[in-house]
């Protein structure tokens, strides 16, 4: 889904994927489950980078932290040997142990040699702190939780406040799942696909900003948001592509994951966790070679820049689009979020004159009253 | 200098410092000498963090590369050790060896000890490829130019195309040297100055927005610029503080540079060499100390957010201020390099539909026409 | 405990603490909890640095990932915070999501404020695989296990086949827990300890020497092990100091542990995860701080050589003590795996002419026949 | 050359390349230039990684900085792109400048769409600080010395106190360059080579071991060095090969030096510089490609070890054919600075019972007296 509209000053060539979700990335597959439980509002958002034995082929991967205020698992040896051997899993803070525990006992049963005649395996979760809104303390994420998340995956997916992003809330609006892709062309006749998933928790409304309107301000005002509050957030950037990047080169691209973050006023929060994890679908690495040697094909730095800017939008509008959909829920002390058009609504109804921004942001980002 | 007026959409509290440079921090001076030599469009800007002997004193210092095509020298031991010693030059891509050399044989004078009863001495030289308006094939940079430079250090310096700045562009316009500070506010009684002096030559024109106004594209087409040529720009970033921050924390502080240079269409290109240092005037570290250990004061995490947005808004402005002050000038093979209000007038000329969103832009620019 | 007699080409002074243990470092306890139940050989070591509320007294620290095959939790933050806020916990790759649990519940209910008005905690758990020695698979640490040991912390431990160190093979004969101590003089007046605590499973018997003395060869050929077969081993280094270094040192510091791991014949394999974690007790950070400043002692790096040759000195201690106080024990597959005292007379058995070679580490190991 | 003799303990498999020399990779040379003039000890090494023009066709390159007290060029572009463009130069630190502008002209005048059509280049320069024998604050190093240095590459060349190693001191004794390599089989059939070049300045007489033989302390009471003393030293090492390891791949080989540094009595000091570049000559990267794949053939990291016990092996190797090398010479202050063989000499004349140990080093050093 991502936005309906095109993506005002869209850093690459616009063109987006059939379902503008990282699920156009062919083989990719998410899967979700939410919880909305009392004062739990939280869940799980798996991600599968494709539909074979991901422990035995094993994709390129490489991780960048652009903040590690954060707990996420499985970055060392991604940064070692440049490779993803698991599904990546998505859940609050305190449902890592569990999404640990479950993940490692999927692999152990699909794969009999793994922690016996071979080495062992290295799981993948990555958080945010939805303690905001959900009562995280209660550790609500179950093993069955992170199974049914595994087995409902698919090419379709939910964004807004679903999964792993049902407690999250971006610029103190509500936030959570949001997804977009891009086409990216190379010499005008090779075609890739680079999708991007977030899960957003970070920003202060003050700050907000839909390209460069300063709406965050009014709306603070009238949510009373003080923008020198302690942050308490995160966001975390999934990127695929089948593209042949090694794990240098998505290393790279990762890194450029903050350009699209920060386009809507995002600075980097000290308290704020910014994880980004990149895959490529190609050059897939067995564990069980035979032989030492394969032949693989490699992607001039050169012409990376396609790559870069399609990042850069694919964040850009994953941001948005969690945003976009997110409804305004109930959180655990059972007060009001409001979800960016719910806000703007309030603004408008308090404050008249900024109807012609709202609507503006409005158009912007696709939103139809 | 900076901007005359407000930043737009200012991450900081938008205390701007007394001269809104760099040299705001008490201490820091500046010294410039600009090459216009027939085809040699270059020079050298210079920056002294403290005015006494800054190898017996060191800084504490951190190094941060957002990317690392470039060739800035003196970043590995910044990176061990969290000082630096020297002043910090800036100049062309192939000015770096002959800065290297007269730099040392500054230090060398100035420093009897070094490299003869104590160690030797890390120059810190940044850079970036000037070559697209001057022949830098021609090694213009002379030993002199340096010692000019270290010379006329002062508070006060301009802004534009002067320095090392003198043949960079930016975003396809003409760039150089912007500077801008903030003075941060802890604790509602400490206060602080966070400056920042930027050297751009880095962007597409037609990716150039200001406050989310696409003001490049239309621009572009005017100057027949094209997003898909190779990128072989750069942007250093020095940022200064009082504030006594140590080696760590100074690299968070420099990681966060990206938020301002990205503001206005960066998405940290392939060939964009984008280095950052950031030193405190604080907490000096003695090279011949008399005792292993002293007392010094240790600033919290929990407030450095104060920090974080301040860099943001004065990487923000400097560079918007670089492309505010620069001229346009004639480049190395005749043309004509136009600055950004030349480039406005000459679109407003050829189409006088984008009259609003120009005023709008020289309206937040503080450019009066 | 460590070696009972002098370690050969110590590169410390040689002066160890009073326990040559790492809780020699004033506050700093041990706990641990060893299985040994039909297949499975496993166990939990845990470390306190201070008697403290850890959460709201953090430690500084640091971490090194000398090679990242490994699946530690809790390296984000701490490179980014330079802080460790929880128990250090150690344990089998595949308890690591069990341990997280464990640890993270009990730092909730002693913090009711994390994840309530505070934000989330970062804790800490390092692994290796013994796999080879243990039923890893049936994933028998439980959150009891983590209680258990978390509840024996003293400052007296056992070391050699306990704990997590349980499963462990060092250079293919038994591993487990070492430790070790060193006190540093600084200016002839001021005396800090330095400690280390590793868990070793790391190594090929072929490559092993001590002091030079090629011993692994012929025990090797007795045990038939082969330096050919594939690495699944792992060495996890704690140290410990009460010197005020803060993290950037720590870090250096932590590097250097790899000169003592590799005094043995490692040679950081492939497959062999290496994660060092060091933290100092002095200069603790305050989650719930009074003010945003405060004031501590500073060490200069000039005279930082005496810690890391401390590091290289405890750590070499460490392994080998590790070995020498290793029980043989029966495997998972009832195989009986040697320790080296075994393995040596072993090897004097079989081939007479290796006994004084055999004395020869024997005496330099302490070991008593 | 290297060693005449097996080199004790081994990690590798012991085959010696033809040369023993870092040449036996393919297409690698070295040439150096050596200066002894009056109080000046220094010179130049430059090694070239293949025959052809490096800048059209890099190689895939990675460094690892194993302890950053140093001031060496060119690694920042090196860890983003991952290859090297340029010879590798080697000289005394305050040669450095000069190096790059002697080899920016030499680039610059092979090349003529440098910084004119194309991007600008990376030089490469590696230093060690040599003002302990050398009067470095003269900056003897002309341009001049470059250009020969370059111009006498071979297949053959000297080892000890020859090129940039001439004014260099290994553990307190004469060090300079040295040189080694293996032939590592893959599968029973691939024949790779492996080879090292190392400038050695680091390292304290006290610690200093030949397999475990502790000779150092009693040539350190001969000589009275003392091991509290500041070090100034430095160790660089250049890896290269012919099998086809990507960036990711060589910086893992490249952490592997360590392991053959510290086998001596290193222990990677605070004021050692310790720097690795490490470069394959296969799978070459075009600067002008003509599309923007190619097809490479991957190794797979299963197997990577075979490469990692050869870099341990090539590195202590070389290390200590820089000492065996290495004449005695006289240094800036006239003082006689010893071999390690007219060292040894004394320490027998001075103290007989030492005859036995010495003759040990010098028969596994396969030293003829």
């Amino acid at each position: 889904m991502g936005l309906s509209v095109k993506l005002m000053n869209d850093l690459s060539d616009g063109v987006k994927g059939q379902r503008n979700l990282i699920t156009d990335v062919a083989g990719v597959k998410v899967g979700q489950v939410t919880i909305d439980d009392g004062d739990v509002h939280s869940g799980v958002t798996a991600i599968l980078s494709h539909p074979g034995n991901l422990f035995r082929h094993k994709v390129p991967a490489a991780s960048c932290v652009l903040n590690g205020f954060g707990k996420s698992v499985g970055l060392v040896q991604i940064d070692e040997l440049g490779t993803i051997e698991t599904p990546i899993l998505m859940t609050n803070t305190f449902g890592v142990g569990t999404a640990l525990n479950a993940l490692t006992k999927q692999m152990l049963a699909a794969n009999p040699e793994i922690g016996d005649t071979t080495s062992t395996v290295n799981p993948i979760v990555a958080e945010c702190n939805d303690g905001d809104v959900s009562n995280i303390r209660k550790m609500a994420i179950s093993e069955q939780t992170i199974i049914d998340a595994l087995a409902a995956v698919d090419t379709d997916f939910e964004e807004g406040a679903v999964g792993s992003g049902r407690g999250m809330m971006c610029y103190d609006l509500k936030g959570g799942i949001g997804s977009s892709s891009r086409i990216v062309t190379v010499d005008s006749k090779h075609q890739y696909t680079v999708g991007a998933l977030v899960m957003t928790n970070y920003g202060y409304l003050t700050d907000f900003i839909v390209n460069g309107a300063p709406i965050g301000a009014p709306l603070a005002k009238v949510l009373a948001e003080d923008k020198h509050k302690e942050e308490k957030g995160s966001i975390i950037t999934i990127l695929a592509t089948d593209a042949p990047l090694n794990a240098r080169q998505l290393k790279r691209m990762a890194k450029r994951a903050s350009v699209g973050i920060n386009r809507t006023g995002g600075y980097i929060g000290n308290g704020s966790g910014e994880i980004v994890l990149a895959f490529s679908t190609a050059n897939q690495v067995d564990h069980f070679e035979s032989s030492e040697f394969d032949t693989v094909t490699r992607f001039n730095d050169n012409q990376i820049d396609l790559f870069f800017r399609a990042v850069a939008s694919v964040v850009d509008e994953s941001v948005l689009s969690s945003m976009v959909h997110a409804e305004s829920i109930i959180d655990r002390k059972g007060r009001l979020r409001l979800n960016l058009v719910d806000a703007c609504k309030r603004l408008i109804q308090q404050q008249p004159a900024y109807k012609e921004m709202v609507e503006q942001v409005f158009s912007q980002l696709g939103v139809v009253k």
